[in-house]
Parts: structure tokens; C-alpha cells; sequence
């Protein structure tokens, strides 16, 4: 560390060295000082948003007149090349650090009032634009960062997530249609049961993830709340009457989503709660995809050991050791990023808990738990479904082999003969290993209303 | 045991010896032989569901001309009296049992069977009546134990659960007017933030609570559909077309709620998404009831060692070894029962993950979860509003105190003198331990205007 | 209520009514009232230690004369009785109550209390022994609370968990050697792997237990530290210097183990480090749990559409509709109570970390499912072992056809002809359908060298 | 994409394009290919412990006589530039990829396979070391990948966390002695209890951590099970008998750490029952640093509105808009790696009960969730010690002041007294608002002796 390469700055607790050439500052220094766990820094959707915050602040400030046109302008300029992601290696914070995000917030607000400086025409270029009185006017942490999470995540799930899931849905939903004329036994229990057809199980499965998609839909609704405006604690202490709706059409207009004030500010500023509620649908579409996964690779299991109802594309060999080896690896991605999904969940309502009076502190974790959640649910579904889903293609011959060897076909003939006596001659067949309908012959029982009534095809 | 006191019965799986005067059968007797695990049982809700089933199932299927009139009505007045209650002591099978609810369904069987062949005028005692053929009519475990999780849980959260919510957010909100001119200082981070009104803290607390409200409403509307005629795998095997849509008119007309089909039969059998769907709010619920106590609890620490901005009602001593300490009993209460919600909802996740193909066999472990969860929250909730929320009362000269003295006032003059200065002003106050105001007399810079940006008047 | 069924007591609340035959007093009756919840109890293993720390303080404080010998011995007498289960009706509250168990001691000290004063030969019967100067003597909620928890979990523990997962354990290897001649197919990725020995995946099964064994007798350990003599706090304020030390051995005489005063009282006091501990090592006994009865519902699949492998002991009928049908009960009982353990686990971490301070106010809950945990775990271990593991048989004729006709034999060639040419061959007989040999055959490379290479016997 | 940069590979699918100075091949093409999922990557640690076992397996080999010396020390020669970080950049896959690790393990395979050839003197440059036949030889990714994570979280384990946890505890044993002199008031339920000194306390803390110490060098034992020779599932077939003594001795020489062969071969290959245990005392490390660490902030909470008890080290400034705040940020940045870590060992406990038969293909979200908590739990704990607890102050004024005033104190006099009567006398003063002693005096109970048992310093 030499003295050419550093600059001296000052913050409330003293001087710092910063790099010379840094755009942030002495409050971002600290924050990197303190702050070296992980590695990880928040994606640059997030870091988008909350340059956009800034620069929709910026513009209601001046039309309130309370910020200097030269100032905001420049605000406006600098927070622009930020969202564009001309800025982001100076975004370089751990994504733990302090609570509620103020480091983070004042990252950006040091990156963008020294780029603002340099955007000013004749300014001395840095101090001029502070990133306190300035940039982050009107503004606190605690209600821009929650706002920031709301946003990134509003603008995620509309651009990814839910056209995706909806996608997952209609490629069911074609190979629901596409299988139907499959015939094949179902199983419960794992056990012999009656027949269905492939394109039924696809139905459940569609279905499923249908429901999924409109309660996801239902909840993204709670995101477009933002309490900008609230400042600390949601008392909107010194803010203009008319800055929050300025702000907040601002951002509606660039993300082109209805976002609005809170039904009540101080429950907005108190908790996450709508990070909360959509990761809680986020981890019920984990565990739907679990079962779904996990269905689809018993009935691709095989390819000679197994069930191998259905084959599934092959996406690339499977086994260092083991030559020809294919795998379902595009089934088990999947399942993985569910656990992990799962596991965010547990570490949003962890921190959900955490919440004291007037703020949750545990916000950046929230925030990143919750955008990552998001991030990779998204990427994993496109995938699922082109890689996978997509080229499932049926065996029928075992299908139908296992079907008309299912000892639950005799549940065919007990409204006939009774449960009592279907059960005796299911268990005959079974001890014996021999079909249900050879029983019956056996036993002189195969009248034509039986034989129709052991017919898979009456059955679906 | 003496051969007086038991008879032998049969079931596919042989002899089985069964208490002589007990009402449920073979099959119930297995089911208590294999599963002594917690000694717990289904509640009252859950049994009397299970016989409403049968009781409409009857009904159609009299109607539908596939069982006699004298069957049918025997079976119907059998499970009247179970529904009232009268045979819960033959319901005597362990939560932990076969998978899916099998024993379950068949300890009704049983039970309305041989309770409603005593019924018949003529009838042999025993056996006249068959718990599968009859009783089980056109019913399978896989539809109608699904079906009973439903309508129990309906019913308990439209009679019970929305109701308490509702009520705890109306008393929130009651106090939260009542204690709007309750000034007092705002914490972030526990640490001093600008003046905020106690009524406005509630008021954060009842939005937080009426947005669950909402979202309780909103997907226990899933819970209606109930996949009746469903029969073992979704496939409507051998069932009269009008015997799905009978049955749910039937369990609608006793329950005043609105239960229909389901959009599609086969997501409904292969998984339990209502039940998963309607818990996450269960667990949203719990999260926040744990931030709510939590925060009234610190707030109401003391008497001489905390916070003390508020006074509970004292409910019962405290203490067995310090005499007079009152501590906030209902409070924790409140807490504990969330904590075991949440775990519950971890359990009915682990559960939901386990469905494999046309059947989630967790199925019991999943009712009893879900139903205990619902019961619990539904107790707590009016104990917690009528023995705590409702007496709480605000210790307006401590508030005061705290508000005054508050290091944060100074964040009302960085509009004016700029962030770095009010820092400095507050660093000064805070290392000289004095108030904010009296650095600025010091410093001169208690002007007028900067004595009203002061003022905490000003700041809510 | 008539007045004749009711007699007044007072407690520094004030004056509450109490049913004039019940043993319990005014903070008892308080509890009652203001916890309706669940209607769980504490179970009588609980109940019982709370009487034998009572009869262990009493004998204490009396050899260290702070108690005089005719009040002890009448402690002493009426706690026996609670021992012996006499008095269990009279311990009536929620196990959801107030923090901390104060109201489950207070319902201790009265029961014994009252009964106490019973047995004094001249007494008058009612307020004679108090309560808390008497028999809470020396003593306070938060260490005997505590100490109840960890010395009814250890006598679970010792007496039924320990040596039931040692059965498990015993009858897995049991069946390993039992098993070992059986040759089949591996499985990795539900797909065709190298052919393995069914003994030695059991042998995999058992020493997963042995592992949990060890793991759980090591933790357990930590449930033999009590502070008793901690009061309050943990500062042993107003405690006889013997005392701890005699109310330890008593309690380590009747219980016959090895009880220890804690190596810091203050962290015994502040957290449940020992509970949350051992919760984990019973939560890793689930996970693999689940893992073991998933394996072996996956293997018994069937009887006609699964892979069947193995058959299990059919231990009831399976279906109400279709007839005939065995599942696998046993297993899936198993798996639901591994699922709802999983779920007390995250109950009681939630809870562990809601500690505050000197204390951790959950411990009635924390306690409650820790014990429920022990119980349940502790009764599905030998049901699973008697009616399920030790009854197993393997299927060897379909084990030999997945294993010859398994594609991961080429595995054996692969060091003689490459990897490269290994995955040629085997993706042709995939492709054709073919076994590998009729493939090697057909390019004449069948030399004895590849043939001995694919031999399934030559890879186990 | 021009034909310029690409270089044309084969493998068992087919054709497939790769970056023509890509030291990696097809098969790690194909899973870049496949899996864009998160961005996120193996560390080196991690990365570089693959190439151990690489270099340690051809070591093995060669000394076999299995592999010819050239092409052996090529891959050591390889291998060692992996691990010193040279191909980092050429670990290029994402962590959510195919089940069980077999792309990560074929990407190393790839890219020592063709570094070698390069390091060969003559060689043909690719093609000529064969990823599977020569690099991989006697290895499976079932066997390696398991032992990639035991050895990857040994080694961090035993260079960082433990150590960490150590100076975590010494700090804080420290503080208790530092802070022993210092007498507050005890507080249970946040509400006043008898006296205790802040170094007990502390000494409370210290235990707890000690006992995870304690506990975790205990677990991390079996994480020195290595089942290198296990191949595939178990079987070690193929393996020389030599093989897996030799490449584990290389092992615990280059790590100087003593990884031995698992008891039961087929146990460590269906699961993951090391890092499910070890994460099991990690999660128990976070509970009750969570707990801790809450307690410090709200000791610390003020500086007017709270306890005030003690003062943390200031690091940073703590609000964007409220000037002069300071924020406990390192306890809020422990808290959130709690948190995290929290819902990590969900991650891996659902993944952990994903296995199935002869492996756990889940094991790359396991490595990577896994080596990721040890690594963020690892890094902040140095930063709590130094930058927080270490720089802890007491401000006894205060403690001194709640100390004098709690009602609690009221215990001391219970013994002479009574418990009713102390109770009283706690109750009058807390509905006064007056000292204990004020009432006593009033009273005219002020005696010697209660005087001696009010005195605080008889408390502790």
C-alpha cells in the first residue's frame, strides 16, 4: 500500500484510506474492512434497481425543488450508468455485512455521488455531490432496501420466473396430451394398483404446477407494495407530500409493473413480509418438483434394472467408471436446486424471526437468499423442461406388460364377486405367480361380465 | 385374555381375535396390534369428517340404486351417531399407522358396519353389513382420507382459525388507535431512532396480521376441492357418474361450505397440495406472531431492569423461587405454540417431498399435523388477545423519557445543517453523555428553526 | 359450580377458585385457566422426575437442617406416591403454558404440597407444607426444569432408545450375513450399476445405525450434567454448599446414572445446549432412516410392477378398494415418524434460539417434543425391527435376471478394451436391446479374459 | 462461434464443439452445456483436493505396476498445477450439475488428462492420457467425490474452524474474567431476577461454545474415513489390493491429517453420513451463537432507549439518514451466517434423505452447501472476536443502577420471610414505584439480617 495509490477519507468515526481510484468511499471502505465472508456480492439486477431508486429519487427531489437541478441531473446521469452495469465492479460488498443493508446502500451512494461529481460540468470532482445530503435524499435505508428487494424480485419473477413456470406447465400439459393413449398400471404405495394412463399422470403433474403458478401470481401482487418514502421507521419523517408517488410512478414506468404505496407503512418497515410470502411459494413448487423429479426418474429407472416406463433424453454420459452409463442428471439439477430452494426458505423464516421493532436487520440476507432463490429456480426450469420434459418418450411394451400382470386388475371384480372373495383370489394369483384371469379360469369364474370387467381399458 | 372376552374374526390375512364387545373389526385390530408408537389418535373433527363421508357416500349410492335402502339407511344412521360423537372411543388406531389412512378408513368401516347392522330390524348382529362392500362403497382410502383432511380443515379454519386471526387483528388495531398519542422513541437495531407513536408501532402489527388474514381466506379456498369418486388413483374406476357430484352436495349441505371437484383428479390423489399450500401461511402466521410477542415482550421488560414502555395484564405469578415477579406468560405461550407450527410445517414439507407416483402415503402423518396446527393456533390466538393484548396499557412517562433523550433527534437538523455536522453533533452528545440540544446551545446553533426540527411534534 | 364444589385459595394475585378435591392449588388453577390449548400433558416419565428431584431436595435439605425431618419425610412420602403414578390426574396442564415451566413446577410443589400435609400425622390438612418454602425449597423452575428434561430423556434413553437402536442395528447385520450369498444388480442413479451382494448393502444399512448408536451413547453424555442447586440464574444463591451434590447422588442412586453437577452452571442455565444436541443426533437418525425404509419399499415394489427384489411380512390388508393388496405398512410408518422428528427438530432450534439472557424461556416446549421425540422414536424401532427387517426375504430369481441382464457389465471389460470402446459396446446393446455378451459375441471379442471380466461373481 | 475457435471432441453421445484452448473436454462441455444454472463454482479448496487425489491415485498406480511411469508422472506433474491454483480457471462447471458428481469429476479427469499430455515429452498433445482410462484409473466419482468433501471440510475444519472456534471461546473465557468484578442484574423472562455477574455471564458463553468445540472435533473424526478403492458402489472391484492403503497414506501425507478406510465401505457409499453429522454440530454452533450473539445487542442496545449495559466497538456508521448512529454490524453479520448456515443444514438434510440404493446423488449441492458454511462460519467468527467482542466495555453505572432496583431482589428475604409474605412486599413496591427497601423500612422490617440478605454482593 503506497501513498500514491491511496486516497484519505473521512466518515463520523475518523479517517480511512480508500483506493485512489475508487469510486466508492469512506463508508464502503469500512464495510470492506469489516466484511470479508463469503465472497459473494449481490447480482447485478439488484444493484440496477437500486441505482434506479436513486435516480427516481433525484428527479422528485428536483421537481419538489429540493434538490439543485446540476445536482440531480448528474445524480440522475451517474445512477443510469450504474443500471446499465458500467459501474458494477465498484459494487463490492459482501453479502454479509452490517444489518439492514446501510452499507450497501451507501455503496451505491458513494459510487454514484462521486460519478455524479465527475458528471458536473466545472466541479471539483470529489465532495462536491455527497452522497449523504444528495444522493440519498429523502431516502434511508430501511425503506429503499426493502424497496430494492421488492423490486428486483417484482421484476424477476414477471421477466422469469413466472413465464417459466408456465412454460414447465404447457409442456406438461402437451405430453399430458400426447401420452394419454399410454396404458400402464398405476402404482400406490409403491404396489400393484389399477390401470391409468401416462397422460393422466402428466395431468396431475401439470395441474399441479398450474396451481403453483397462480398462487405465485397471487402473491408476486404483495412485491408491487414499495413504502418509499417511509424513510426509518415508516413515519415519512421530513419528506415531501408528493415525493413517494413521484418516485414510485417513476419506477413503475421504467419496470413497467403496478408498483404502489403499502396498505400501511409501518407494517412494511417492521418486516419482510412479502419476501416471506413469496418464498413460501417458492418452497411449495420445490417440493411439488421434488415429487415430480423424483417420479420421473423411478419410472425412467433402468434402463435394464429398473422400471423404465418412460426414456429420457441423453444429455451427457453418466459415470467415470461405468462405460454407456446415462443418467437423469437434468431430473436430479432440479431436485438439487429444490433442496437448496428449501434451505433458503429455512434461512428466510430464521431471519423472518429476527425482526425487532421497528426494522428486521437481517434485510441483505433476506435479500440475497431470496433473489438467488428466484435466479436459480428460474434457470433450472427452462432447462428441465428443453433438456428433459420435452423428449420423455413412453415404452409401451413395458407398460402394458406391467399392467396386465398387476394383481390389482382384481379389483376389477369386486363389486361382482365382493371384497372378500377378490382379495382371496388376488392372493392366490399372487402366491402362486400366476395372472388373476388364470385363477379364475381355474375356478371356473371367468363368466364374460368378469372377463369385461378385468378389461384395463373399462377401468381408465 | 379369556376366550369369554374376545371373538375371532377373519380378514385376508387370516384369524385375528378381536375384543368381543369392541364395534371395529379384523382390520382396525391389525392396525392396533402394528402400531403402538404415540397413543395419540385423530380428534373428534377428524372421525366425525370421516363419517360424514360415509354418511353422503350412502346416500348417493342409494340413490344411485347400488345399495338397498335398509343397507343405506343403517349405515347413514350409524354414522350420525358416530358424527355425534358417540363411537369416538372405537376410533382407536395410533396417528403414526399405515401409510395413507388405510387403518383409518377401515376403523369407520368397521365400526359404522357393525353399528349399523345392530341398527337393522332383522339383522344378524355381525358380518350382514360389509365394511368394504357397503360401508366403502364406491370410496377408496386415496380419495376420501384426502377428502376428510379437507373438510376438517375447512371447517376448523372458517369456524375457528380466519375468525381468531380476524379478532387478533381488530384488537391490534383497536389499540392501535387507542395508542396513537403515545409518543415515544423509534429503535433500529435496538439502537435509538427518530420518535415514532406507539399506535403507529400496532398499527404495523395489525396490517402484518390482516395481511394474513387475507392470504389464510385466500388459499383455503383450495382446501374445497375435494376429489370424492376419485376412488384409488383418480381414475373414477366403476363409480356412477353422479356419484362424486351427489356426495359433495351432500358434505356441502352439512357443512355450509362450498366443496367442489377438483380441476383436475389426478394432481388431487397424487399429492396433498392444500394441506402443504394452506401451512406455508400457517407457518407465515407463526413468523410473524413471533415478531409481534417478541417485540411486546421487550417492550414490556422490566419492571425496574427494562424497557418497560408498556405494562401487560398480570395472568399468574411468575416465579417459584422470586416472590411477585409476573412475567409475560401468554406471550410465551404465543411463541411456543409458533415454534411448534413452524416445526410442524417442516414436517409436512419432509412429508410432501415423500409422494411417489399416484399416492403421497404420508398421508396420516400429514392429517394430524395439519389438523393439531390448525387447533393449536386456534387456541392460542383468543388467549392471546383476551389475556394480554386487549390490558396492555402504554407507561407514557417512560416512553417520554427514552423519546427525549434519544441521540437520534438529530437526524430532524441534517436536513438543514447536512449530514456530517448533525454526526458530529450527535457523536458529541453521545461521548459527553448529554442531550442533543444542549450541544447546539452550546455550539450556537440553536436557532429557531433548528429548534423545531427538533422537535419530535414534528417528526410523526 | 356450586359453592360446595369449590374452595377459595389465594395467591399473590389474589383469591381464585379451585375444585375442592383437587391436590393442585391457586397457581396451578391459574395455568388451567389461562392455557387450553392443546390438551397434551406431560407424560408420567416426566411427571415421575419431577417428583424425584422434590423427594431429593427434601432428603437434602433436611440432612443439611433447613428442613424439619417430619415435613421432609412427608415430601418425601408424597412425591414417592407421584412416582408411582398415583397422583398422575392431578398434573393437568398444557404442555403449551407459561415460559420457562414455572406452572408444570408450581403444579409439582402443590400436588405434593397438599398431599404432604395428608400425610403429616396431626396436621391440618390444608396449607401446612407450602408449596414453595418447603417443598420448591432450595430450588427454582429454571435448574429443576432443566434437570427434568435431561434426566427423563436419559432414562429414555438408556432404558428404551439405546438398546432399541441397538436391535436395529443387530438385526440389519444379522440380515447382512443372512443375505451375503445373494448377487444382484447395484443401482446408482435408479440406473444399472456393477452387480453388488444384497448383504452387502444391508451391511451398508447397519453400520449407518452403528454410527447413530455411537453418536447418540457419546451425546448422551451431556444429559448427565443437571445444576441442580443453579436456582434462578445459575448463581447459587442462598444453596447449602452439599446440596447439589446430594440431590445429584440421590437422583443418580434412583435412577442408576451417572449424574454430574455441569462444568459451568451458567451455560446450563442460559441455553438447552444438552436437548438441542441430542435432538440432532436423533434427527440423523431419521434422515438415515428414511433413507434405509425407502430402500427397502423400493425393493419390495410389486408384487407384479416393481422391481422386487426383496418380499416383506405382510402385516395387514392394504386397500379398501383393492382387494388383496399388501403394502409395505411398517416402512411407512417408520418414515412418517422420522418425518415428524425431523420436524420436532426444527421446532427445537427455533426455540434455541429464542433464549434470552439467563434463560431460555421455551423450555416447556423444547421439553415436550424432546421427550415426544425419545417416545416415538423409541416405539417405531422395534416395530420395525420385530414385524418388518427381521421377516425380509430376497427374491433371487429376479435379483439374478436385473443383475445378468444389467448394462453396467461391460464395467468389467473396461480396463481390458478402454472406456471408449466399453461405452460403444454397451450403448449398442442398449440401443438393440441385446445383452452385452451377444454384443462382444457378435465383434468377436468374447475372449475368455472378457468373458471371465464380465462374470459377476469376479466384481463383488 | 467460428470454426477457428472451436476444436471438435467425441465421447460416447456423439460430436460436440469445444473451445479450442480449453484444457477441458467433451464431457465437461457438455455439463457447461447443460447446466447455466447459478455462476457459482467449486472453490480451489476444493478443486484442489481433486487433483490430490488424482496425483495420489496414479501415484498408486504406477507403484502397481497399472500405469506406465510417463504417463503417471505426467498426471502427478499436472495435478500439482492444479493444486497450486494454475487451471482454477478451467474449473468451469456450475455447482447445481449432474447427480453425484460425475461432470466435476470429469472435468478435472479432462483437464489433467490433457496438461499431462502436454508435460509428456513427445506427446501427441491431446487425446494422448485419457481422462477415464489413465486419469481416472481405479477411481469412480462415487468413491472420489465423497472423498473429495471429507477432505476438502477435514482441512478446513483443522486449519480454520476449529481453531476459530477456539479463539472464540478463549476471547470470551477472557472477557469472563475481565468482566468478572462487574454485578448487574440477572433478567429472566426480560423481566428482573437476582443479581449475577457480567462475567458469569460471559463465562455461560464461553462454556456453550467450549461444549461445540468439544463436540466438533469429536464428528469431525469421521470425516477421516475415505472410501478411495470403493469405485463405484462399494464392491472395490477391479481395485488392486494395495491401492486404497496407498493413495490414502499419500493423502494424510499431503495433508498431515489421518484419513483412515471407513469401517463399512458400503455405508460411506450410500450416504453422506459424515457431512450430515458434522453439519448437524455446525448448525449447533449457529443456534447458540445466534443466541449469544442477541443477547450482546441487546445489552448493548441504546445508547438512551436501551439496557446500556455494555458498549461495542464502533466499525462503521450505521445509518444512511439518522447521523451519529452506530450499529452493532458484526453481531447483525454473525447473526445472518447463522441464519444462513441454519438453512444450509436444511439444504442438506432434505438432500440427505434423497438417497437411493447404492448412492446419494444429491452429493454436489451437499459438497458445496456443505464446504460453503464451513467457509462463511469460518470467516466471520475471527471478525466477531476481533472487531466486536474483544473491544466489549461494561458501563457499570447502569448495571449497577438496574441492579439496585430490580424487585428481584425481594428473593433474598424469602427465606426469612416467607414466599407469601416477600411477595407482598415485591408487589407493594412495584405498584409504588418504590425501592424494596423503602417498603421494608415502612414496614419496620429493615432488621439486620434482611438488610444482609438484600445486599446484592451476598447474591452472586
Amino acid at each position: 500500500m503506497t501513498s500514491n495509490s491511496y486516497r484519505r477519507e473521512q466518515d463520523t468515526l475518523g479517517e480511512i484510506l480508500v483506493p485512489k481510484d475508487a469510486y466508492y468511499g469512506a463508508q464502503t471502505q469500512r464495510a470492506i474492512n469489516n466484511f470479508q465472508i463469503s465472497n459473494r456480492r449481490f447480482p447485478h439486477e439488484f444493484i440496477k434497481v437500486q441505482a434506479m431508486i436513486k435516480a427516481a429519487a433525484a428527479k422528485a427531489n428536483m421537481e419538489n425543488e429540493l434538490l439543485a437541478k446540476s445536482i440531480g441531473n448528474a445524480i440522475i446521469g451517474a445512477s443510469e450508468e450504474v443500471m446499465e452495469g458500467k459501474w458494477d465492479h465498484q459494487f463490492v460488498l459482501d453479502v454479509y455485512q452490517a444489518g439492514a443493508g446501510t452499507s450497501q446502500n451507501m455503496n451505491a451512494n458513494e459510487v454514484i455521488a462521486n460519478r455524479a461529481t465527475e458528471l458536473l460540468d466545472d466541479a471539483e470532482k470529489h465532495g462536491r455531490i455527497h452522497p449523504n445530503d444528495h444522493v440519498n435524499m429523502s431516502q434511508s435505508t430501511n425503506d429503499t432496501f426493502h424497496a430494492v428487494i421488492h423490486i428486483t424480485a417484482a421484476v424477476i419473477i414477471n421477466q422469469k420466473l413466472l413465464p417459466r413456470v408456465k412454460q414447465l406447465h404447457d409442456e406438461l400439459k402437451r405430453k399430458s396430451i400426447e401420452l394419454m393413449p399410454v396404458m400402464k398400471s398405476g402404482r400406490t404405495h409403491l404396489h400393484d394398483a389399477i390401470p391409468i394412463r401416462m397422460g393422466q399422470e402428466f395431468s396431475g403433474y401439470a395441474e399441479t404446477i398450474h396451481e403453483v403458478y397462480q398462487q405465485l401470481e397471487r402473491v408476486t401482487d404483495s412485491l408491487y407494495e414499495i413504502g418509499i418514502g417511509g424513510t426509518a421507521i415508516g413515519t415519512r419523517n421530513n419528506i415531501h407530500p408528493d415525493y413517494s408517488k413521484k418516485v414510485i410512478q417513476e419506477i413503475s414506468r421504467r419496470t413497467n409493473l403496478p408498483f404502489r404505496e403499502p396498505t400501511d407503512m409501518f407494517s412494511y418497515m417492521q418486516n419482510t413480509n412479502a419476501p416471506i410470502r413469496v418464498m413460501q411459494v417458492i418452497k411449495e413448487l420445490s417440493i411439488h418438483l421434488i415429487k415430480i423429479t423424483s417420479d420421473l426418474r423411478l419410472l425412467a429407472s433402468g434402463p435394464r434394472t429398473g422400471l423404465t416406463e418412460i426414456s429420457l433424453p441423453g444429455v451427457q454420459p453418466g459415470s467415470t467408471i461405468m462405460p454407456g452409463k446415462v443418467n437423469p442428471a437434468i431430473l436430479e439439477m432440479t431436485h438439487m436446486v429444490c433442496c437448496q430452494v428449501i434451505g433458503y426458505e429455512t434461512t428466510i423464516a430464521t431471519a423472518g424471526v429476527a425482526g425487532q421493532l421497528e426494522i428486521n436487520v437481517m434485510m441483505p440476507l433476506i435479500a440475497h437468499t431470496f433473489i438467488e432463490s428466484l435466479e436459480i429456480m428460474s434457470n433450472a426450469l427452462p432447462t428441465l423442461v428443453t433438456k428433459c420434459i420435452s423428449g420423455i418418450t413412453a415404452n409401451e411394451e413395458n407398460c402394458k406388460n406391467f399392467m396386465e400382470n398387476s394383481l390389482a386388475l382384481v379389483t376389477g371384480i369386486s363389486s361382482i364377486v365382493g371384497y372378500d372373495m377378490a382379495a382371496q383370489i388376488g392372493k392366490e394369483a399372487d402366491s402362486r405367480n400366476v395372472p388373476i384371469k388364470q385363477v379364475l379360469q381355474e375356478r371356473e369364474l371367468l363368466t364374460p361380465e368378469i372377463e369385461k370387467a378385468l378389461d384395463p381399458n373399462g377401468m381408465v
